[in-house]
């Protein structure tokens, strides 16, 4: 019933007692007039609201109790499909958008009410009409798979073909990706493409493009700008500060974590402030130390997926452990207590991963702070036990770091050394 | 070497080039002039300081450079033992002070230079003097144990000992306990002891007393105000709301986290403010809604330890899964990405888990926010395979909850009831 998509009780009533269905063009008298198309809707939220795109580009819900009249200027059936060819504009920098798919690339056809998880060069520019006054887009699509399903093949893939275009003239390269596991592929990126000549940068939206708050054109807005008005290298993750649409977060892409379900600022740079602020005509850099300092690209896109990250909790059952180790892995990241401990239970497993050559790096489910484990007796026999303190390492960071040092380097020595030296702002002071 | 206990390279050569030992009354003449006894030191920090208790019962850490000359007042061996008994006050309101172990409790005797891990009455008395001004204290050692070695077995003992004091003249009952699984056991005794007649609180310290930041003393007397000014029941963790010493902040137990490894200020109310601030001479109840609305006392001190926390990660094995699965556990809590996600990879495994009757229960590594499951198909799909969407509850707390709900109920339905059911506001709206 693509006619009513999301439609449920109340508001699906009322759009068939209209008559209207998805796609009309309407003309809605409430507090004042508003004139737009109805959208389809996502999400199973109340059936007290229908959404409207309004000229502006921008989508509202208006309440069903609240709406005195609602007429029809033209049926779905006769909009016609706008298919002007994008022009370039001669002057700009050039961009390479990829999209991966998640919530920012699922275009919504509001004409036909199915949702198209591709986005074209031609559906962004007509989205997004600002965009082609900062850049000339190329898009192109490269998955379309919501985050949670990118599996670390994927990052590979996206590496792959970011290495592509070394030598381009794309001023920077724009990823579209699902906000759910965007910190996990932009460390990987971070890691394998150190040193690329242009920067990187992953851009998601909290809220799906039918829906009145979504975030997704903004956030592109800013990844654009922050490409074209930086001289930047490096690999950042570009969304809402916070809920309000003014200041748009440009985080180093190691130092970032999803850390709210929903809230469209939820993204944010564990212990400092964002790398970047755009904040409307202004970019504003806040970090006053270097970052992604100058190093040749020397691509490194191998990794070893054969680590296991470990959230120690009272009752963490070490035999579980002894299973983890007995599975042939090359990897372990803890995510110990405090400054990086586990208990006492732990340790006659632990030693057995360490004798069979197992890497074992600590970090702390604090999320924030620096492991030491010096400090206390438990630290210490973890450190003789032959865990490497991975200092202020993301939980997740970590985990990434390792698969891609593991899959690169052979020599245990080696692995531990890479695994402390900072790559790619992944340790900060 | 307890003479020189924790001093090393520049440090411990000043001091035996003075013959000073650990323990040595001392006047030192630097920027200023100090007098106040040499203590331990406990951390592999830096050697370029030495640490002394003033008698005002702070500690500062003094640069050696900066020291022109410091002269010994008195040998450490003379130093008698203050031994005075503790005076009780009339008409003070009584406090039980519970002490597990963890930094807090680990009392140095700066004479012999050797740890001793409890905090009887008296030491404590003499240790924060103001303590016997708020409220006469009893004090027991039920544990000795940093936290990361507290097990669910030992939350069952601290609730059993609690519950002792049911109809007991106390106000109410400080846990002196390490940091590091606080948030932990604060949920297990919120759960078990719903409707205790007074006052639980958890305290701690992030910095260890021989340290001049040590936070221990503050928090003690911050619990002791709460507990004698206000009026309330339920479970709280009472420590440093932020560097600074102005004001403590005391958290609902289900409803926090430690989000920094080392900072005072380590631990948030996951999404709101503290339950209430004490600042000053002033205490500020700072959330508008009832927490610990009136219920009976009926402890319910059991729990099913066979409880797994599985944090999903690009990457994840679900070998790994199958594995836990067939070790004949009762519960598993998933830390999802986003709204409650987990990649299709998994779902094979998690329809095998549900088959075999495990409780499964999502929740999500963002750690703030709502789990919403009806957003996206991923969410939908693991809706129909049987996972319990478990709203805001934070990981770590839905999984204490899950070992004492499969604890103390047996019946998969009401297994499911109990776990979405608000017992002890770990779930906010």
């Amino acid at each position: 019933m693509s006619e009513y998509r999301g439609y449920e009780g109340k508001s699906l009533e009322f759009l068939k007692s209209n008559n209207i269905i998805v796609g009309d063009s309407v003309k809605i008298h409430s507090d004042i007039t508003y004139s737009g198309i109805i959208m389809p809707r996502y999400e199973h939220s109340d059936d007290q609201h229908i959404v409207i795109k309004l000229k502006s580009g921008y989508n509202i819900g208006l309440e069903i109790v609240r709406i005195e009249k609602i007429e029809k200027n033209q049926t779905a059936e006769k909009i016609t499909q706008t298919s002007e060819e994008i022009t370039k504009k001669e002057g700009l920098p050039k961009i390479l958008l990829l999209s991966t798919g998640g919530t920012i690339a699922s275009k919504v056809d509001y004409r036909t009410g199915a949702v198209t998880p591709v986005l074209t060069a031609q559906e962004l520019n007509s989205s997004v009409p600002e965009l082609s006054e900062i850049a000339n887009i190329d898009a192109e699509v490269l998955l379309s798979e919501y985050s949670e399903n990118i599996m670390p093949e994927n990052w590979l893939e996206i590496a792959n073909k970011i290495k592509e275009f070394e030598k381009s003239d794309y001023a920077g390269i724009i990823v579209a990706h699902g906000t759910d596991t965007m910190h996990y592929t932009s460390s990987f990126l971070s890691f394998a493409l150190t040193g690329f000549p242009i920067p990187i940068i992953l851009v998601g939206s909290q809220r799906s493009s039918d829906r009145a708050s979504s975030d997704a054109a903004l956030n592109l807005i800013g990844a654009t700008k922050f490409i074209t008005e930086t001289k930047t290298r490096g690999v950042y993750i570009v969304m809402h500060q916070d809920e309000n649409d003014n200041t748009i977060a440009c985080h180093i892409g190691t130092r970032v974590r999803k850390n709210h379900t929903s809230k469209r600022g939820a993204f944010q740079t564990i212990g400092d402030n964002p790398a970047f602020i755009i904040a409307e005509e202004q970019i504003q850099k806040n970090m006053k130390k270097d970052f992604f300092s100058t190093k040749d690209f020397e691509p490194k896109i191998k990794l070893n997926t054969k680590v296991v990250l470990v959230k120690y909790h009272p009752g963490y059952d070490p035999k579980i452990l002894e299973q983890i180790i007995d599975s042939g892995i090359s990897g372990i990241i803890f995510e110990g207590t405090g400054l990086g401990h586990v208990g006492k239970v732990m340790y006659e497993s632990i030693k057995k991963a360490k004798e069979k050559g197992i890497f074992l790096g600590m970090t702390s489910q604090c999320i924030d702070g620096r492991v030491r484990m010096t400090v206390y007796e438990s630290g210490r026999d973890l450190l003789n036990l032959g865990i490497i303190p991975l200092e202020n390492m993301i939980p997740e960071v970590a985990l990434v770091k390792a698969m891609w040092v593991l899959g690169n380097y052979e020599n245990s020595n080696e692995i531990k050394e890479i695994m402390l030296e900072n790559i790619a702002s992944e340790l900060t002071n």
